[in-house]
């Protein structure tokens, strides 16, 4: 039985590759109290989104699940620097915001959205099953398709 | 004096209507210490969206309200649930997060959001004032016009 | 050295001018065990909002930086309403939510957000660093190009 993130995450077929550590006046992640409070991310890959464009336009809804795992990719990174990549101090995800850049036309963003819940229950089973609003937005940062945040509840530990 | 959400709702003329319980890998709700937080809703009939549209073209700001105030009461269903419809679990409504579906020349986004802050204030009087955020997105889920997530402080209790 | 928000503030040259309370049936901050959660706020000047327009449009980032800052002001004179105007009554800023209203050609949300999180953390040093969402939306209230919401975590005290 997995008890890393990492080896978790392996045993799925995802590698959990670094994300982006942000360089201005925020940071991916603030604990208060057990409430872990992950910054929103999108998938980069050298420096540009991974999966750019907009829902409903550019990408459909297949392709937006996909750039929504992606995100989650890197939300999981940011859990594991924050818990050293022990799957068992995540006691639950609590919350996750799903902003998935779309058309004015497009209605699928619960589909999109559950490339970020599928994944996350995958990886914690019943304690990664969250709240969850899922919305369509004008566009994200460096013109990426989904941007994921999070709110994690974790065990007391190193 | 009404003692739970359903008869204190009768009370104001509204009916406590099964809100859709999510069929992926998310859930309603999830309660974390005597927080509660409830997934992002929007007013549902008949597997449709009860009040479709875009702010600004299709729906004016008092459409708007009434959309809101519909998709609040699929919150208040939630927290029903979580509350076994215990009018006295509920110590504060502490954030609302109102997404209104609007075109890029619509400015009457609060308009539309008191259709939620006036409900749950009148329902849970003071405990029911709450700090809120109130923007305009590009699409909603089904194409609603109005989505409306909640956390909300509990007593404790059964 | 400063030990009240609004000194601190006005030795980085700003004023700590009174921000607009609700008028409707919410507050501009809610506080739940040693979370304060404060509302969604646009800079507003004699009842307009301070900076309209929407990015990639009528303005551009250094503008939108501006206008992140100019409302951010806002969320301080609630920060400071709120804890008696004690700068070390907070003891971390946990989460910031920047909307920016902006065409869905608009990529620079992460800088036109960066207006927030460097005063935050010109104010609060290391305890201003937050976990950030920013993304682009439809439009805002009042027609405002910036709302700015925090989730900040205080010491206890008067």
């Amino acid at each position: 039985m997995s008890t890393s993130i990492s080896a978790k995450l392996a045993s799925l077929g995802h590698a959990l590759t670094p994300a982006s550590t942000p360089v201005a006046n925020f940071v991916a992640s603030v604990q208060v109290g057990n409430l872990l409070f992950i910054s929103g991310q999108i998938g980069i890959e050298a420096g540009a989104a991974a999966h750019p464009g907009r829902l409903g336009r550019e990408l459909d809804a297949e392709q937006g699940y996909q750039a929504a795992q992606r995100a989650t990719l890197s939300v999981l990174w940011h859990i594991s620097a924050a818990t050293n990549d022990k799957l068992l101090r995540v006691r639950r995800v609590v919350r996750v915001g799903v902003f998935v850049a779309s058309t004015d036309a497009f209605t699928q963003h619960p589909q999109v959205a559950n490339g970020a819940s599928d994944l996350l229950v995958a990886v914690f089973g019943a304690a990664g099953q969250h709240a969850r609003a899922a919305v369509g937005v004008a566009a994200l940062p460096l013109g990426a398709s989904v941007e994921v945040e999070a709110v994690v509840e974790l065990e007391p530990g190193p």
